[in-house]
């Protein structure tokens, strides 16, 4: 499988939901397989909150690969011999894509604080525009988890016609103030952090070790990540051992966990993108705009496939349930298929347990 | 109901868990009620994690009453008119009772990081030793939700003659790794905020504002003590209605009650406190020293009443359930006795929803 990364600027103003305008940005891409001739094979497939349009495969001299690797490759569900996959990193985001920190209008100086609220919908117009510059005009489907999920309920909402196949996994039809307050964590650790300067900080300032502030803010999000369950199995009551000798009562496994992804992730994402996506994911909500959720799910064209994860802690099932209920209420029941997948990785098994869920994948593709 | 407030200094050495020698401690406490002539009325009040020993009544002026006031009082559930009801401030704590940034011994200063680790035993072994110096053998019962289930459970197996009824709500018999894991950002919001600086802070530097990883910390467990459904039905996905002129995705109604609940508590209770009642928490495993649970609960003479409701996420269900079902075990059914509470209120419901539980208390107290 062929990796081949690209980005697009767009010297064109991006009209916002907010009502403000976007004069200009860039959108960094990954694409694996070929388009055909007719340009009718192409599955989008969208990332969550801190992935990026590295997917699948490998970079050269990397040790592990993108992001969604065991459904994505030659041969596999997402079969990059027979469709041609296209990944966008995010508006907002920090891997390449316009965001705070980036260039959006060409010359201009990162925005900063000063970049605009994103929401899915945004997010959604942006990519349209490139899938546009490349000829693409219908998507065999759509498909991401997560926040990609939010995406992928968008494309279906707002663009009808652009593809008869959404896929979405452990997401949402509206953020949960439940979603929200963990996410709150996050802001007020970030904003509170001396470090931050109301987002004028210099990276130079913590490239070693990141925003402490962000790093609690992200353990905060790795508790939702997991659950009571996953988290009893994987690290039990357990004690991290090389410490035995010098603390009485030491640290936990799980103490330990939290601290290392904490840390580790405050050193490699932005702070501002991160406010900036969790800004949008709060938002996000599929029956703004209209009287209902079911207002909105009756302009959906395409065929649903919702896959849920018992456990997910962030994202939960009966939210997925609500999508799928308002679906069949509007006489859809056919054209919508719902699967909760057992699971004891709470919401990170989309991410993890591909052997679980990935034939309901398949079938969404090949029916 | 009067309320008698105190505290007693110990000029003698506790010996703590840890091997570690406290050299003298005072301990607030509050009493209801009279003790009666061959003092066989006294019912103990174990206080959760934040709690003080003022469980009920109120002070003049005061216009809210002690954390309890719902349970405890003349003619109320537990009756002050027919017990003498009692409750401890717990060592570690900063209202009155030694703890890091009190005086443990007379003439010392406050130990702050140097204070030793307590434990739910090293809690329960100094409040023995004020119960016997007020003469008091043994209580008519103990009772406590939260940590201070864990006090209660900890007085049936660690001191089984010294009650024969143990009640405790909204607990567990060993903090799960869950719950650890939101005490883990309150540690490290604690411990990395700036003007922490190692315990040495001095409390006029953040008297107005209170720490911000603190309050960060405690909004962490704001998210624990609500749940998924009890924020739904709180706050749903509304926004915070002064703020719609000045904002276009402004505040949710979950964030300005996290904001503020954690700016207020961070302000009132003391980070050093929080810190070192947060892993006597973590700690707690009523079979620690033991080989199993059950070698541990197999001491217990007292009968139990365990209650849980549903849909707490810090301390489950399932997590008293086992303590019923090893009871059971080992051929205690008939002296444990379960409930699990209908709630929307989730752990906060053992202080607020009495109407649903109360007669639970009462039964055992009658029974």
């Amino acid at each position: 499988m062929k990796i081949f990364t690209s980005s697009e600027y767009f010297d064109e103003q991006l009209y916002l939901e907010s009502g403000r305008i976007l004069e200009g940005y860039t959108l960094a891409y990954e694409t694996y397989g070929e388009l055909n001739r007719d340009k009718s094979n192409a599955i989008v497939v969208f990332h969550a909150l801190t992935g990026s349009h590295h997917a699948a495969g490998k970079y050269e001299g990397d040790s592990k690969p993108g992001w969604w690797d065991g459904l994505i490759g030659d041969g596999k569900v997402i079969d990059t011999t027979k469709y041609f996959v296209i990944c966008v990193n995010i508006l907002g985001s920090c891997f390449g894509s316009s965001g705070p920190t980036s260039q959006t209008k060409k010359g201009q100086k990162p925005l900063r604080m000063k970049f605009p609220v994103i929401t899915i919908s945004d997010m959604i117009n942006s990519q349209m525009n490139l899938f546009k510059r490349l000829g693409i005009n219908k998507a065999y489907a759509v498909i991401g988890g997560s926040l990609g999920g939010m995406q992928a309920l968008c494309v279906g909402i707002e663009h009808p016609e652009f593809t008869d196949r959404v896929i979405m996994l452990a997401s949402t039809y509206a953020t949960s103030p439940w979603a929200i307050s963990f996410n709150k964590l996050a802001m007020e650790g970030i904003v509170k952090d001396t470090r931050f300067q109301d987002g004028n900080y210099k990276k130079e300032d913590f490239e070693d070790i990141g925003l402490n502030g962000f790093a609690i803010g992200r353990m905060a999000g790795h508790i939702s990540f997991l659950s009571p369950k996953s988290m009893q199995k994987k690290f039990g009551r357990n004690y991290v051992e090389t410490d035995g000798l010098y603390e009485l009562f030491g640290r936990f496994q799980v103490e330990r966990y939290m601290e290392y992804n904490g840390q580790n992730f405050a050193k490699r994402f932005d702070p501002l993108s991160y406010l900036y996506i969790i800004k949008a994911m709060n938002i996000f909500d599929a029956s703004r705009n209209k009287d209902s959720l079911s207002a909105s799910l009756k302009s959906i064209k395409a065929k649903m496939t919702l896959v849920s994860f018992r456990g997910d802690m962030l994202f939960m099932p009966s939210e997925m349930e609500t999508i799928r209920d308002s679906l069949k209420d509007l006489g859809r029941g056919e054209r919508v298929e719902y699967h909760c997948v057992d699971s004891s990785y709470g919401h990170d098994a989309f991410l993890v347990e591909y052997d679980k869920f990935d034939f309901y994948i398949r079938k969404a593709l090949d029916g």
